[in-house]
C-alpha cells in the first residue's frame, strides 16, 4: 500500500543545487515515482538531529482541520476556512466571497459553539491522542524514540506555522535534520482535508526551510532541513475498524434486545461538493471502504446506509443527506437509528451540534421518541489510540514516505500547489527524479 | 450479512388467506423484518416439488440486464430500457419520453452493436456461467441437486416472463412447489439494476402464481407456488476479488517490468444519475468496497481511481467520468493506464464498444501509443465461476432468504413497487409479520 524506502536511505540528503534543480524542473518533466529512480539520487551521509547514531527523536505531527477553542476565535476560524479553495472552491471570487460568507456566518456559528459549551474539544482530544500514542510508540518503536507529539490545525490554533516554529525551536531542522511524520487525522483522504493540510505544511516548510524561499538560511541550515514522511490515509486499519465497531455495539446495547438487530445504522461523513467528487477526489470511495469494513466486522447484522452531512450553500453536494435520511426514515416509521460519525475521529461541531442538537432534535419533533441516537466519537478510546500507535509504528518501521496512491493527482486537478506538494513529499525535496507526475 | 432461516423452515407455507391478509396489510404496518417474527407464521407441512423428501431440484436464476443478441433486437431492447423508471427515471413523462429517446437512439446503438460483431455476448456468457456453476453445485451441494440453470434478462431475451414460463413448464411451482434462487449477476446492489430485476421478477411471480392476480389458479396451485430466495449482492466475495485481481495482473504483465508498478488502474463502473445517488442508492459505496478489496488483494502496488462511465443525457451523473479521466491523464503524460470494468461480470457494449472502441481510441488519438489497455472481463474465468458456485453454495447451505441490507429501502424511495417487492421476498409472501418495513 505504501511507497517504501529503507530508513537509512530515507535519511540520504541531496545538495542545495539539486534542490534548486528540482524546483526548476518540477513542472517540466512530471512523471510517476518509480523505484529505480531512487538509485539516481546523490548519496550524502545521513544528517541526524543530535549528530549521534540515534534515529530519534521523531516528531509526530497530527494534522486536522481544528476548531475554535473559544467563541472569540470563531471569526478567525471561519475566515481561514472560507479562504481555503482546497476545502471550499469559490474560484476566482475566493478572496471576495470567502470573507463575505465567513463574516455573515460568524454570529450563527458562534451561537452553535456557545451551545456546545463554548468551543470545540478537538484540540483537547488531538493533544491527548497524540501524546498517548507517543507514549506507546516509545515502547514499541525504541529505535525512533523519543516520539514527540505535535498538533497542526488547518483553520485554528495551533496553526501549521505555529507547529513548524515550535519544531524548529525544539531542535528539529535548520541544520539539525531530524525526522518528522505528518500523520493525517482524517482516516480517508480528500484533497479538501488531508490534501489541504499537506499543501499548507509544504507551504510553511518552503517558507521556513527552503533556501529558495528563505534567503536567511545558511547552507548548513538548508542541508539539515527536517526529513518529512506522510501517513496520508488509513480507512480500513483493523484497529480503527475495531474502535468504530466497539462504539457502535455499545450504542446498540442501549436498545431493547428484541429490536437491536433491526436498528438501522447510518454512517455519516462530511459531504463534498460534486465539483470535487467529479474531479476524482478519492474520499467518497475511501469512506465507503471504511463503512464496509466496519459492517464486515459487525457481521452485517444491521441494515445500514452511508449518508453525507454538513452541506453548505446552493451548489450540488454528494448525498443522500444525513438530515433528510433521518427525517424520511422516522416519518416512515423506522425510528431506531444509530448515527455514526465515520470520517472524523474526535467530537466537533458536526457531531455535538449538527447531529446531537439539530438532526436528533428534529427527529424527536417528528416523533422519534429518543430512539435516534449517536455512537460516541472515537475521542479517548484506548482501542483507537492503540490503532494510531500501530499505524505510526508500522510506518516508522517500514520507512514509508507515503502511500503509493498519494502520488496520483485527481484526474481533473488543476491546482499547481497539489503538484508541487506531492513532488516534495514523494521526493522529499531532494531527489528530482523521484517526484510524482500527475 | 444475511437473513438466515433454516431450510426446513424456509419451506413452511402459509394459507392463501394469510397471503390475502398480507396483501391488505402491506402498507399499514410497515416494520423491519425481525427474527422473532418467524415464530408467528402458521406452520404448514413443507411442500416439495416431487413430493419426496428431496430438497432438489433447485432452479438457479441468473438475473442481469441483458443485451440484444442481434442488431434487429436493438429497438426492442432500448424501448424496454427507457421504459424502466427504476433504471432511467424520467418521472411522469416516462411513457412519452422513453419511446422517443429509444427511437432516436436506435440507429446509433445498432451501429455500435454491428461494430462489436453484431450483438451482445452477454447471453452466451450468462448461460455458460450459470450452467458451469450448476455443475459445480451438483458436486458441492448434493442435498439441493440437481441445480438447473436459468437466465432472466431485464431488457433482452430471455426476459423474466420467458424464464418464469419455462420454470413452470419444467415442473416448478403451480402446486408443485420447488425452490428457486434469484441470483443477481450485478455484484453490487443498485435499485436501478438488481432492484429493477427483482421488481420485474416479483411482478411476473404475482401475475403467474399469486391467487389475487391470477384467478385461474386452483387453491392447490396457489399453495404450491415456487419458494424464492435472493442472492442480492456480493461485492467483496474473495473469489470475485481474486478473479478481478487475476485479470488485472495479467494485463499489467503486458507492460514492461520497469513501468509496471507505475501503471494507473482505473476501475470503471456504470455511473448513476445523481437523483438516484442522492436518494440513498447503495451502489456507489458497494462498488467502492469492491475496488478497495481488489486493491487490498493486489497489495496497493499501483495508484488507482474509481471512475464512472456511460453517462447519458443532460442531467447530473456521478463522476469522475471514465472518458474525461483517461483523456486528462494521457494529456498530462500518464499514458500507462489499465481500465477495469468493475461492476459488470461479462463483456457487453460498455466494454467492447465504449471502452475498447471509444475511450481507448480517443486516448490513442491523444498520443497514448497503445498504452491505455483494458483488463479482460470475467466472462469464462474459472476463478469467477468457482466464486459464483461458492456464493450460491453458501446461500443454499445457510438457508438465507436475502441479505439483511436488502430489506432497507433507500431513504428517499417513493417507489411502492420496491416496498411490495421487498415485503414479498423478505417474507416470501406467506408470512405477513416477517415483512420488511421501509
Amino acid at each position: 500500500m505504501s511507497v517504501h524506502r529503507p530508513l537509512q536511505q530515507l535519511a540520504k540528503r541531496a545538495t542545495t543545487s539539486q534542490c534548486l534543480n528540482f524546483q526548476q524542473k518540477a513542472h517540466h518533466k512530471p512523471r510517476i515515482w518509480q523505484p529505480q529512480d531512487r538509485q539516481m539520487a546523490t548519496v550524502i551521509p545521513p544528517v541526524t538531529q543530535d549528530s549521534t547514531s540515534s534515529k530519534g527523536p521523531t516528531a509526530m505531527v497530527f494534522m486536522n482541520m481544528g476548531g475554535p477553542a473559544t467563541t472569540d476565535e470563531v471569526g478567525d476560524f471561519l475566515s481561514r476556512l472560507f479562504a481555503d479553495g482546497d476545502l471550499i472552491p469559490l474560484g476566482a471570487l475566493q478572496n471576495y466571497l470567502g470573507p463575505l460568507i465567513s463574516r455573515r456566518r460568524t454570529p450563527k456559528i458562534k451561537k452553535q459553539y456557545a451551545d456546545i459549551g463554548g468551543g470545540s474539544p478537538i484540540r483537547k482530544w488531538s493533544e491527548y491522542q497524540a501524546s498517548e500514542m507517543c507514549k506507546i510508540l516509545d515502547k514499541t518503536n525504541p529505535e525512533t524514540a523519543p516520539h514527540k507529539p505535535y498538533v497542526a490545525f488547518r483553520y485554528a490554533n495551533p496553526l501549521t506555522e505555529e507547529m513548524y516554529t515550535q519544531l524548529l525551536e525544539d531542535g528539529f531542522g535548520k541544520g539539525k535534520g531530524g525526522r518528522a511524520v505528518a500523520f493525517t487525522q482524517y482516516p480517508q483522504y480528500s484533497c479538501s482535508t488531508t490534501g489541504s493540510s499537506l499543501n499548507e505544511l509544504w507551504k510553511w516548510r518552503q517558507r521556513m526551510e527552503s533556501p529558495t524561499r528563505n534567503p536567511n538560511l545558511s547552507a548548513a541550515e538548508a542541508e539539515g532541513s527536517i526529513l518529512w514522511s506522510v501517513i496520508d490515509r488509513w480507512p480500513t486499519h483493523p484497529g480503527l475498524v475495531d474502535a468504530f465497531a466497539e462504539n457502535i455495539t455499545k450504542q446498540l446495547e442501549s436498545y431493547p434486545e428484541d429490536v437491536r438487530d433491526s436498528v438501522v445504522l447510518l454512517f455519516s461523513a462530511h459531504s463534498l461538493p460534486m465539483s470535487v467528487v467529479n474531479r476524482g477526489d478519492p474520499y467518497p470511495a475511501e469512506v465507503a471502504a471504511t463503512v464496509w469494513a466496519v459492517q464486515q466486522r459487525l457481521g452485517f447484522k444491521n441494515p445500514y446506509r452511508l449518508v453525507w452531512q454538513s452541506q453548505v450553500g446552493p451548489s450540488a453536494w454528494l448525498g443522500a443527506q444525513t438530515s433528510d435520511t433521518v427525517n424520511n426514515f422516522v416519518k416512515a416509521g423506522q425510528k431506531d437509528l444509530v448515527l455514526i460519525p465515520i470520517a472524523f475521529t474526535s467530537d466537533h461541531i458536526e457531531t455535538l451540534y449538527e447531529i446531537d442538537q439539530e438532526v436528533i432534535h428534529e427527529a424527536n419533533e417528528l416523533g422519534a421518541d429518543g430512539r435516534v441516537r449517536r455512537a460516541e466519537s472515537l475521542n479517548g478510546s484506548p482501542t483507537f489510540i492503540n490503532a494510531l500507535a500501530n499505524i505510526a509504528g508500522t510506518h516508522l518501521n517500514n520507512g514509508e514516505i507515503c502511500s503509493r496512491q498519494m502520488g496520483l493527482r485527481c484526474p481533473g486537478c488543476v491546482n499547481e500547489r497539489c503538484l508541487a506538494q506531492k513532488k516534495f513529499f514523494m521526493g522529499q525535496g531532494q531527489q528530482a527524479n523521484t517526484a510524482t507526475t500527475l
